[in-house]
């Protein structure tokens, strides 16, 4: 892969991000890098633009830099995973499972970059598709999970999964997370999921809180097709969230369809990256 | 205790409920006692009536016979408990942790009842406050638990938990359950509460899906003061719910405050009653 | 798959199981087939017999039955997974993970199975190897697991855990299961691991009650090479166990290495299998 | 409480703690007091001893300070609880639960000791009884747990629990962890049990790995009764830790009875003292 236009994103409206850009767009200008800036991000850096959702991302930038926390990464990759654009992160405070290039190393990091030490890793996206009624009324994308959870209710939700159109379970419990291997370690993990290592081919299915305790994690291949409905009465409610955002309320008669993505997220990794040296920081072991 | 009359509730609205209440009050009065109806019980069910709310009931009724599931019960329970009326409940389906009593043997247990053998346990009740500003805007009691958790968001919610005014901790999670030894076994169970014996003076508090994984319940005495502060983002909701059922939507400037409450539940046990086959049977062991 | 030779294994020197091997011997000899009797199944039965280990076994017999538990199907797996033998179970009691006809239904299965009503299944098997000093002394395969525990000690015993020579933790503990999809129904779920589905490629290394609570199980590869070395003192043993039993005491310089074995385990399903309900029913799902 | 009188108590034969234990001793003999050293410590250390064993304690020292960690100090409150001495820890590593006292901070703390800043936590202590044929076999004492676990086998043990003299389960596990809320931060934590707070007056029951899933820990007063008989197979084998060593292998046919012991633990708190804080420390909260 040849580098030589770099875009560059920051965190939505988030003017305290600005100068962390306009010093990654320094350095990377200064290295004789073309920087295009993504029109979400916040207004304080100047510089050309690109319009992150209706470009061919893929001809205008090589690669894409991220500038945020993992929540920032998340955002840009679900623009950047129809396009191809491979992507890497700088991590403005705490180290995350999803930037790789901590803010005070920057330098270093840079070089090595456009030195080639790195490797790519192709991460699963998962794709949602809510049915009703036979039709596909709403479709996403998403990087770590799609959680189907009770909203505004102090009850249990009623869930029945089906895998490649078998029967799994009905459940009662105050969610379901499917998540990919690059979501095993965020809301998964929390709700008892194992982690998985990031280049896996399976998805993860963990209930939230079941009322029946033997309902446990179900790692299945992400060659699967996973179909949930979410029962309703008057008294409960569900969303549907992908990477944390609610992205629709549930009525109840909906069939949620998952699957993997047609495509993957490159995610750019500079040599050495240890994937296990990550968990080792981020869940305090030893 | 003498037992003369007896108040009788059943589910709210439900009329399917009707013919066991009507078998009921004939066994009851066959046997020369005298059966008041809650107000808020079926209409199906004729008969003198009493309000469940006004009226000292504890003057009207020596004891009160609830004909439904743990739910109706909790329902009850919440009327009844001011009242120090003693209670009883008479199972329809499924085998509860509350309702002593299967549909299926009611004039044995009658029986036995009236026959004075029975024990009284009386159960914890939990006191709920919502300060704001100093000054408490909302009192609610409960005795299965309360639970502060999330709303309409697929992000997690921090709160900052204080018992007897010291800092326990501050933790971002999906909610946090505090129950009595009662409501052990219901929602605290799902999200890893322990079971505790339904006569402990404690109550327990556990995180719901932690994001920091040493995040486990804490059992204290339930002498103690629990307060507990939902802090807000723009992006997040949290709800207050006591036994299931929303009482209020949280701002995010309001304190929680968590006491036993003053007085407690007087559950009937009709001998010989085992806790502990209640479980066996409810959890499925062996 | 032509069956016209079938090899009758059962359990070990146990005479119970004697009725029921003669049963299916009949069966399968008055449907025209030559039935072989594995040399450690029960004397009590009379016929020909094969010797279960120096046998070419794949030569003498097309495919192998075993009549038993799950835990007789581990044993009889270890011995034929060498020779590339297909194998079905008959369960004797409850319902098997592993075992697929049930004794009450024994012709119909019978039949199904004769006129192809089946599909083969390939599960991974795992390779552990022992090497001290840089020499392999003790190799074994497992269907299940290979656990790496505390022996006769109140202490936890501590580990170095690496995946393909990276290092990932050290970590306190009771001890580790490393478990394929197939055992992980089996110990690694008492301990907190996932279910996977049975034909996935990944392996899960799970820890046996961590000291550190983050310590949780981890999914890989089942191309990985896992390297576990469980340290010493004079107060603390390790023991290692696959399938269940133990096969070498550790005196802590010995590094365990774990790794998928070459061949696979063939089990013939009888059509139709469904593994979700063989799991709604082992786990008591709804 | 008048302090005149102060046991040094340090490590069993581990030279290392000499000097530290060298500075306390000469801080509290310049602060006027007379210090007598336990016979099972150090003997790197000089000064008049006494004998941990035989003496009546209480008569020749007020209280008795431990050098050294957690461990240190559960050794000698099991000399020390039933003389009724108070005991206070000093830490010689890491911020312990048991160790109120930091090695780099003795100064300070001696002195609002000896000025009288301080308050006294009594702690339960399990008594636990191996009664075989109706005889009491052995008798000990723990501060943290009494545990029953699976010795030198690849296999589950079989458990019957009885409450009070109520069968509870008959259960398959690897063990089970009979708790005081002392010990509720120690295995029992990584067994899933919960925090339970230092002066409860409860026990706590966890099986450990259990093969119900719906088999959870279980709190109980700590004035009941626990009866526990671990059944033995030729093959499996069961031992009785106290407080992580193991005091007698178990042979199938005894009672394990577990209650409440007579004393309890006192324990000195140098105020200001926060439980909470210590727990966040240790289990890296927030």
């Amino acid at each position: 892969m040849k580098i030589s236009k770099i875009g560059l994103f920051g965190k939505f409206r988030d003017a305290s991000v600005a100068p962390v850009l306009e010093r990654v767009r320094k350095l990377l200008e200064d290295r004789g890098l073309k920087v295009l800036i993504g029109s979400t991000t916040s207004a304080e850096i100047g510089g050309e633009r690109i319009d992150d959702h209706d470009q061919p991302l893929d001809q205008l930038i090589d690669m894409a830099m991220v500038v945020g926390g993992d929540g920032t990464m998340l955002n840009a990759a679900r623009i950047l995973c129809t396009h191809g654009v491979p992507m890497v992160g700088v991590n403005l405070g705490r180290l995350g499972f999803l930037t790789d290039i901590p803010q005070g190393d920057l330098e270093t990091n840079l070089d090595a970059l456009l030195a080639g030490r790195y490797s790519i890793e192709n991460r699963t996206l998962l794709q949602t598709t809510v049915v009703q009624g036979g039709k596909a009324i709403y479709e996403g994308v998403s990087l770590n999970d799609a959680v189907i959870s009770k909203g505004n209710t102090g009850r249990l939700i009623e869930f029945e999964t089906r895998i490649d159109g078998r029967f799994v379970s009905q459940t009662r419990s105050d969610g379901i997370i499917v998540a990919t291997p690059t979501g095993s370690t965020a809301y998964s993990l929390s709700a008892g999921g194992p982690i998985m290592y990031p280049t896996l081919s399976v998805l993860s299915i963990a209930p939230i809180s079941p009322h029946t305790l033997s309902n446990r994690p179900i790692i299945i291949s992400d060659d699967a097709v996973i179909e949930i409905d979410a029962f309703h009465t008057p008294e409960t409610h569900a969303n549907l969230a992908l990477d944390g955002l609610i992205v629709r309320e549930l009525t109840g008669d909906e069939t949620i369809r998952l699957t993997r993505a047609d495509t993957k997220l490159s995610m750019i990794r500079i040599e050495p990256h240890d994937h296990f040296e990550v968990l080792r920081t981020k869940l305090g072991w030893g």
